[in-house]
């Protein structure tokens, strides 16, 4: 465990739960956010709650993601409150009984009042870490958003201050029990996400080469 | 296109995008919900989202699955709507422009008021339906919920009726214009979920062969 400051423990961020075990480090909160770059935008749009799944990236304290529902749900109600939900899938747990069946993941939830970039300089760092955060080494090399396209681009901000991580790992709990005895198999079935070969656009000029950082994506 | 019926087109489930593409085919709807087991749930509780992840199963018209947290929103208000949403990442889009990048994905969004399943007979069907549409071959292989278990678990239904399906699907669109003239890398980076070796729990007991549906999910 290093150091870093604890996650805020506010009524809702309390974990409930017993089988999947609530991080209080704020390592944790970085570690599933760099693990992934979809979430998982939860705004209240009259009286509705509305899931939307958009791209993110973060810094040490912000999450920037695009977000048009949440831009309108900002709009119709500029102080509304956000839950912003990333979840990595591990594994099946496959346990003796149906009861103790349980999925192994990790998964943050954010919590807070979105504040829509505006300045120029911002909106451009927030894609910047956007960008990188999802496909490192993209900003340098694609061409930089225009004013145009910049004003075009909807950039959320959202404060990484609450926030709470939840983490489920681990084989099934009922091998110690009287469940224990049934000639049923248990164990884990791991899951997770790979990636493959990249695909050229049909459309791509001839003789452009493939830059090393996305080979080296590619390779992983 | 088959005939299966359309998804309904009400105003929060019309495609406002251009890029995603909105489908209306009903069995798009399916293809979509049998592809995966993990949902985001979306409640309001005391005026603010609640985004937590969470299993599910679907027949033809339902959505079965657990949420403790649906079902303490549903205490505090009975008539309380959700939004459950389900999304594959299939990609990232690799364009010449940072404006332009993006990613493919399937992802489903199911709106409606879910109703807790309280007689056993349905609850023990919805179960059946949520644990074999995870893993097919466990609800008559390992032991059913006893009538404690079934009481002790919460499982919600959520009619599908009112649905909607987007897909984003392809290369990326700024190859015929004039950046299609940069020097920069276009394509896709294609993303999938593999199952890896299955982990047998340490504490399972020597003899217990693996059966032969759990190998087949492992080999595939």
């Amino acid at each position: 465990m290093t150091n870093a400051p604890s996650l805020s423990a506010t009524e809702r961020t309390r974990h409930r739960r017993l089988r999947e075990n609530g991080r209080t480090d704020r390592a944790e909160l970085d570690a599933v956010l760099r693990a992934g770059f979809l979430c998982h935008l939860g705004v209240v749009l009259d009286g509705v709650p509305m899931v939307v799944p958009t791209v993110y990236g973060a810094t040490a304290d912000t999450l920037y993601f695009h977000g048009s529902v949440a831009s309108r749900s900002l709009v119709a109600s500029p102080e509304a409150e956000v839950c912003v939900t990333v979840t990595h899938v591990d594994g099946l747990v496959l346990a003796r009984s149906v009861f103790e069946h349980g999925v192994n993941y990790r998964s943050a939830m954010v919590y807070g009042v979105p504040r829509a970039v505006i300045d120029p300089d911002e909106k451009l760092e927030g894609l910047r870490v956007l960008t990188e955060h999802v496909t490192p080494g993209q900003w340098d090399y694609a061409r930089q958003p225009s004013r145009k396209e910049l004003a075009a681009t909807t950039l959320l901000a959202l404060s990484l201050d609450e926030a709470s991580v939840k983490i489920a790992e681990g084989f099934p709990e009922d091998g110690d029990g009287p469940d224990g005895e049934l000639p049923v198999w248990a164990g884990v079935l791991p899951l997770r996400t790979v990636r493959g070969a990249l695909l050229p656009d049909p459309a791509l000029r001839p003789g452009i080469p493939l830059p090393a950082h996305l080979a080296a994506l590619a390779e992983e």
